[in-house]
């Protein structure tokens, strides 16, 4: 070993302790008849003292960021302690120093508050990595990882690796494909996820399956996806929506427990029709109130009132009227609010226009609507909004219910974040549950499974998938923190008639069904037991842990926004050899 | 929850409670006026009894083998009892009984001694994973993997996901490929090791990195072959060989103890050159002794002794000779001696032919060579050999002493089978160490890395690198278990000069040096620590612990010896959207 202590350790207990640390040097201080050393490992920073006369002074003098050394001395007190420092209080007396490897300057600085970009720092990502609130994000990293299973293991649940070189779905996202040398003109597909593996280990007698798995999934990459990422993907037999709920919020409990020490209360649950009535949103950010009061009877009875003339067709036409009272924002600018129309006007936003209206000190309500409304609706929209004095009022309104509450959503996220309301260190977990089984695909023009085709119909819906489908409700459940959704997931279906009716009314033909989805439905003949699962995206949980706006931040060795790891250079060209093997060409227009 | 109790808990001081169980049929026995019916879940077995004219009784004489029930009843305790089930003691006296799901009858049975070829139990592994022999491997492959982890987190390593989706690596085997999409023309390559990977984390400061991670070879499949296989793979920063060692066999101990109840006795170390003397191999089986002996020499002053026309011609030519003594087995026949003789001449195996002697009851030695050898020679040849009355001495000679000694390896083990030796209940561990840094390759007509090309040499024999390259030895190790190479690893050369040296010796021009592993050499410019590590193979470590015969047996889902997963039909055929979408093409004769 090339050290009896580490970095992080030392303290005025250990003084008079002669000890060997190895390290590198984070800084370098001369000050006269003395030279100063911020010698740095993953455990923290020492102070090493080196006196002007030594052998050690001289080469320290000779030292540059980032070499690695090791050194032996005595530990002393500190003259000028360091309270920020856990080793602050002491220094080392070094007596011996051995560069073990010296290093050019590197890019850029090895502090958390770096001069690197974004660029240089993902092809040095080697580099990146030394600064402590990377690495932290790792370490946290293996602890969530860590009591994951410590916490499964505990349940009882089994963590089976399911292969990564499987067959291509017919159903999702893209897949990534591994072209196969021994069967020429075949592909493997890398997994979306173990979803088909895990429910035939239900039907194995498993009981109760996890895996923290590497998935993936070859879409246009936005800002929180990676082409390659992480589940901590969970299933269990006998079990009924209840069971799951109960035991993975058991696991959401002790991860806050032991990795925050915070105690989480129960969990809400939530509707889905109310998130989307009340937030807009499938994964509503309760960290604040701010909900939805629609206000369309309101308006439509005062339009009613009025002479045809004199309505404000933006609302009379309007099949959806919705409004967030912002508490004490009365104050906002006609500037801030004009900022605030253009936010909800971006086309990532999509209204045509916002309403706002204050509530003055004197309890009057000002709006932009003054010209259309009397006070006395006003007062009475301020009163439905439960409005005090000093508050702001933001109202949407438009011609489709779910699409304007979807934009009332960002305003009202927006709003927060103005207001300072989404903050990272406090956290709000629900059960967003009651999803639909399907959603009308515009493009496709039919209906999709809004998780997937094997997610149960709530048992009282059942009758509905012959009439009315689009209003039948999933045994499907989410677990969203923070407006973020962290996990999601559903009771099977485990009978294979029922498997059958689904497919039938996504549009397949049996034939089709069979084809795609053969292998399962036919486990399904052999004894499927009742069984359900969800999913967590590892790398969501941990990065909103971190307080990380981006995934790739609690990612080791990222990719960037073009699928490709600079550091590495993959993806790249590969021999004409291996192409040959493979029985493959790439076409002309690429070589 | 479908169950209050599982089928493998309830004993004699549950009597008299009510309780509702979930699980597959295992046997139905109809004795006239009561039906009897073993119930299975991954926690056990426990008898359900159905009594004429209830309900439940009529419904039971109408199930299978392996339908799903639910089922509710009373615990009584039985009138004979089966002590070979825990829950031997007890039945439940059932009230009502639910049919969950009702099941095909399965292609085969569902017993440990299934009648089911290797093939339907691969097509249908889904049912397969039902026996308890094969469950059982797996919730084993769980714990290990379990403890492997709380080991090593104990030990300060973290745990870090390094991708999936890498660069193709020009040294090693030959990697599996995938076209990407958003870079038409270039390829990922999925990893056959973190290596890199993790030494880059070593670069990082990240000092103790562990992974349990999927590593892939697109090689042709042998018999303990997987093209996906499962590594647990370590790194350690400013350690030496000592170091390493003592880390990883206290993670082995921990996992004898944790696991098998054993405490391991500390490991001995064996250098490379012995294992080669002593065994003919660098993963010598140390489970027993019948180590060699070199005869060469006794054999040798014999024949200088006689005239040339008297001389054995196969020893007398022999640059190498070697016997092991098989104790006790002169009573060995000819037709078994043929037999070995007919062993070692198999082309596997690849030896001319077999020598042998027998020390019988009266002290001769009698020998398949006793024309060319005097009783005299005879006799100081058994006293060599340490060979006593009774004992059965197997000799091999050959020009070439390394492939010689593998002839007689082969021997020795075959023998080792033949008298039970090899009992897959006792466990003998060793490290093999000093291994050579380079081999020949008669193919590649050129020094290999017999490792890596990181791997360090030991500092004492640097200088021979200019001089005598093949001599050098490495500070690389292997763990050995039972013949079995369960994990090996090296100390990394840190210093970019040796590095690039020891590319020199390999044969590379520090041009293709720089293109094949420039990322790596450059990022040990800015500072790299001495580091080492290793890597076992979990899949092997699993199936020793559990003596199966082929590590297949504790994968979930493996893959046929054409690479293929018979149960989900991969690989397969893609669409040809796929492929434009990929931008390549399959070579018009695979279509």
């Amino acid at each position: 070993m090339y050290r009896t202590r580490t970095c992080g350790e030392l303290r005025l207990a250990d003084i008079n302790q002669t000890v060997t640390l190895a390290g590198w040097v984070q800084r370098i201080r001369k000050m006269g008849g003395m030279t100063f050393i911020d010698l740095r490992d993953r455990y923290g920073i020492t102070q090493l003292a080196f006196t002007q006369g030594t052998t050690a002074f001289d080469q320290a003098n000779n030292l540059g960021r980032e070499y690695v050394l090791q050194v032996t001395g005595k530990v002393i007190e500190r003259q000028s302690k360091n309270p920020q420092l856990p080793t602050g209080e002491i220094e080392i007396e070094v007596e011996s120093l051995n560069v073990l490897n010296p290093a050019l300057t590197p890019p850029f600085t090895i502090e958390n508050d770096t001069d690197g970009g974004d660029d240089i720092r993902m092809r040095y990502r080697y580099l990146d990595l030394r600064r402590e609130c990377v690495r932290k994000n790792l370490e946290l990293r293996h602890k969530m990882a860590f009591e994951v299973r410590r916490y499964l293991d505990e349940q009882g649940f089994l963590e089976v690796e399911t292969p990564v070189l499987v067959n291509s779905t017919p159903e999702g996202a893209r897949d990534f494909v591994v072209p196969s040398r021994m069967n020429p003109g075949t592909f493997y597909a890398l997994p979306q996820s173990p979803q088909t593996l895990k429910q035939l280990l239900m039907v194995s007698g498993f009981d109760r399956y996890f895996q923290i798995a590497k998935c993936f999934r070859d879409e246009d990459l936005r800002a929180d996806r990676q082409p390659e990422f992480t589940q901590i993907d969970c299933e269990m037999s006998f079990v009924e929506q209840e069971d799951i709920l109960n035991m993975f919020e058991g696991m959401t409990r002790h991860l806050f427990k032991t990795i925050l020490n915070i105690d989480l209360p129960q969990l809400p649950r939530m509707t889905w029709a109310d998130a989307m009535k009340y937030y807009g949103s499938d994964k509503p950010d309760t960290r604040f109130e701010m909900t939805f009061v629609e206000l369309h009877d309101l308006f439509h009875k005062a339009e009613e009132q009025k002479p045809e003339n004199e309505r404000f067709s933006v609302f009379a036409n309007a099949a959806y009227i919705g409004g967030i009272c912002a508490k004490g924002q009365a104050v906002y600018t006609r500037k801030q609010l004009d900022a605030l129309t253009d936010f909800v006007r971006r086309p990532q936003v999509g209204a045509k226009g916002m309403v706002y209206a204050r509530v003055e000190q004197d309890g009057t309500v000002k709006s932009s609507v003054d010209k259309f409304y009397t006070q006395e609706v006003l007062q009475q929209m301020a009163q439905t909004m439960k409005a005090e004095k000093g508050d702001l009022i933001l109202i949407l309104s438009g011609d489709d219910a779910m699409k304007t509450r979807k934009q009332l959503s960002e305003l009202r996220l927006e709003m927060a974040r103005q207001m300072g309301l989404r903050d990272p260190k406090k956290f709000s977990c629900l059960w967003v549950v009651d999803f639909p089984m399907y959603e009308w695909s515009d493009e496709e023009q039919r209906l999709m499974a809004m998780h997937h085709p094997f997610t149960s119909p709530k048992p009282e819906d059942i009758p509905l998938l012959d009439t009315d489908p689009a209003s039948v409700r999933a045994n499907a459940y989410d677990m969203v923190i923070n407006g973020v959704e962290v996990g999601g997931g559903s009771i099977r279906i485990h009978d294979a008639l029922l498997q059958e009716k689904i497919f039938e009314v996504l549009g397949f033909t049996p034939e089709q069904a069979q084809t795609k989805f053969g292998f399962l439905m036919n486990a399904f003949k052999y004894g499927a037991p009742p069984h359900g699962g969800l999913a967590y995206g590892l790398d969501r949980v941990v990065s909103l842990f971190a307080g990380l706006d981006s995934i790739r931040d609690c990612i080791a060795f990222p990719k960037n926004n073009q699928g490709k790891d600079v550091m590495l250079g993959a993806p790249s060209v590969i021999d004409q050899i291996q192409l040959d093997e493979l029985q493959i060409s790439v076409r002309q227009e690429n070589k």
